[in-house]
């Protein structure tokens, strides 16, 4: 790679989006990676500068329009051109529809799909006058049905992937692509091993996805040939029911 | 109709939202509909007494949590139950990823999906004791694909179907029979005649939607046996393409 | 009705089947309705005359081109023109794959999507110079999911469901109004009770279809006004999970 | 790669089912490839053989259950196990319903999906004790989508893909790597040159699917690992409308 090339990272905070960085840097992607306290961030930088990478940590409120329009453009203009960017926060509370506050209803919304409509659009911009580059928007399960409990994250995942597939038809005829990858599985999470030990056992069996296999899956997207290109897809455990 | 009931229909500001109110009311619903401003509701209300019927109209602001919450604590102890319950209000702009505002985005989500969220949380917790009612959300092409420029749109209707899909999960086993009947084709409706006069002449071979149509359509989802319910249904012109 | 129509009912064994003969029957339509044994039709044809209706029996295998052919060229001569059609053959088999034989794959198939497709194809071509009909292809859960053991039946709806979406994109603009309405869940039959009496049970808290349910949607279908036409529909009992 | 392991191609008679054989081969596996007439193979045995791979041409009509069988049988006895299967039979033909065949309609599902379940079933067979192997089925958009004149080809398409559907829910758990990937685009082949001109002036601009890339995409799918598997994905040019 002969010009310096960043990769943003939306939500960094979770083993996916830890990974899907590392795998770019890997590849020479200068890692740009966000979260709300970017202090969190440091074991990650660290661990991408100790594999020869570059990286640089972000603290940043996603839902706020000013920060990601700053965030945008300090990279752009202190670091490097964003070749890839990957809007990875998810929001996934179940709750009754009884139950469900307004406010829960708004902050998911806000979180797991405002902040990508920010993400997209600023990106979008950036990219548009080079007709080049990837925006992946990660999908789940909920983009794609709204289960019982789940009428607040599955709204937000559903109203991404619209965003997703909005952009896709705008924009990959003008070279940039946009795709929907679906997670539909247990992630190799602290989230999950704390919280669903007997979900979690199934990662002797490879029953869970790994980081690691979700960055790879990226890392092809963003290298197809543009005659080939695919919107969605998806991953999950061989042993999962669907 | 020995029991007095009631028909809440927000977002009557249009033909359809006034042709399924005046439907029910035919049959005996009392027709309490709403928009943003009450006094514009005149003819409408004067129509369905003229026709025998009964009507209250309401100025409300369906996003106003507490508006919606009063909204319908009023009708339940001062009208009648609430026994069906229809969303219908839209948000259709078009607008390239890149000119989409920020602002624009979430007032489109706000009013097209949020307000559906706080009607269907209100009248179902009014329902369930009841273990009874019909909640109809209105979808459109908008709920199933994410055509280009209308990421906002597209968001907020995906997003709404995900609500009705999760609430129907939820309440169908408790009684309530949700349903998102998704209008696919241009509606006769002085905007479409102001605006599209093209496509409103479609209406001599009945290549547009007639608000009766939909609101015969809806009437027969509130008949349903519930051993026979539908979630989603889908009305388009004969001539529509698909 | 002034003018005498008909309406034709391939596979007419079931419960469902004698449901729409009968209630087409009721408003005025000759039914003629079909099964591979003539004789076992009996029953349906004295039940629909004692209701003061009309009804002619065939026995005639959907299978064979050439027994299409001559039936609904028989009906349209002799009887009335076909002004509904209905394919109501189902085969559900189960089998894990390295069981199912060439013969039950090709079998379920020839039975569940290739009458329907003679039958269709017959009908339409009866229709055509006189601009209108209905066409309504009775679907299942398996017409949108492929489930484990049932690559075969799963494959028959499959294309039945694509040949229905086919024809309706091609007739609709010719006044042919093809529908594809999925039954999603077990049907009050005599085989559910031999078989699934756990399931029939239900029944007392109606929570499996009732055929005179499925009856009722089916003529509403026939009776939409074609400014807005269903192509797809969904019938489930409100207990039914999905 | 120690052991010697097979790829089977059904349906190497185009362009797309040559370039996935050569992929693989490229990687080292031994490439199996059939179509009707086998003599017409000779060309890309030779490609393959310069190239440094192997490869065995077998003339077999894949609608055949026992030349299946053989064919199968054969090169687990002879050659090696097979590791990875690909169907890759089409037959797409427009027709208005009304001009649709009994024949056509027959032999467009009997190649296009019959063919599959045969080889589906037959490598799941020899799969199975071993539990390993991927097995993919080509898709189209006549998989998800019948348009207008092509019930046989939908019908056909929409079938395997719920045959595959069906194995993938069957065997995953099994080890067996079921997948259908989507092509939706014109591919880059000799068929598209002569007939649609104007159309294969847009390779220039990677407007069409270039075979290579198909190729990459099945191979990348071969080699996910089991914790993140997927079962349908799409391929499609930059500039294709969707």
């Amino acid at each position: 790679m002969s010009e310096p090339k960043a990769i943003l990272v939306i939500g960094a905070g979770d083993a996916t989006g830890g990974a899907i960085a590392r795998r770019f840097a890997r590849e020479g992607y200068i890692a740009c990676v966000t979260r709300r306290s970017g202090d969190k961030l440091e074991p990650l930088l660290q661990r991408i500068r100790d594999d020869g990478g570059q990286a640089h940590g972000f603290g940043s409120d996603a839902r706020k329009e000013e920060e990601m329009i700053s965030l945008v453009g300090k990279i752009e203009r202190e670091i490097a051109p964003i070749e890839v960017a990957v809007f990875n926060i998810g929001a996934n509370v179940r709750f009754d529809i009884a139950e469900t506050t307004a406010r829960v209803y708004f902050k998911v919304w806000e979180m797991a799909c405002f902040s990508g409509f920010l993400m997209g659009r600023e990106v979008a911009k950036a990219m548009l006058p080079r007709g080049r580059g990837t925006i992946l928007f990660t999908g789940a399960t909920a983009s794609l049905r709204g289960r019982e409990g789940f009428a607040a994250f599955a709204g937000a995942k559903h109203a991404l992937r619209a965003l997703a597939q909005s952009m896709a038809r705008e924009l990959w005829p003008k070279g940039i692509h946009v795709a929907h990858p679906v997670i539909d599985g247990a992630i190799d999470t602290e989230f999950i091993r704390s919280n669903f030990p007997t979900r979690y056992a199934l990662k002797e069996r490879q029953g869970i996805l790994s980081p690691d296999s979700i960055a790879d899956a990226y890392w092809q997207l963003h290298q197809q040939p543009r005659d080939a290109w695919t919107f969605e897809t998806e991953l999950r455990p061989w042993i999962e029911g669907w």
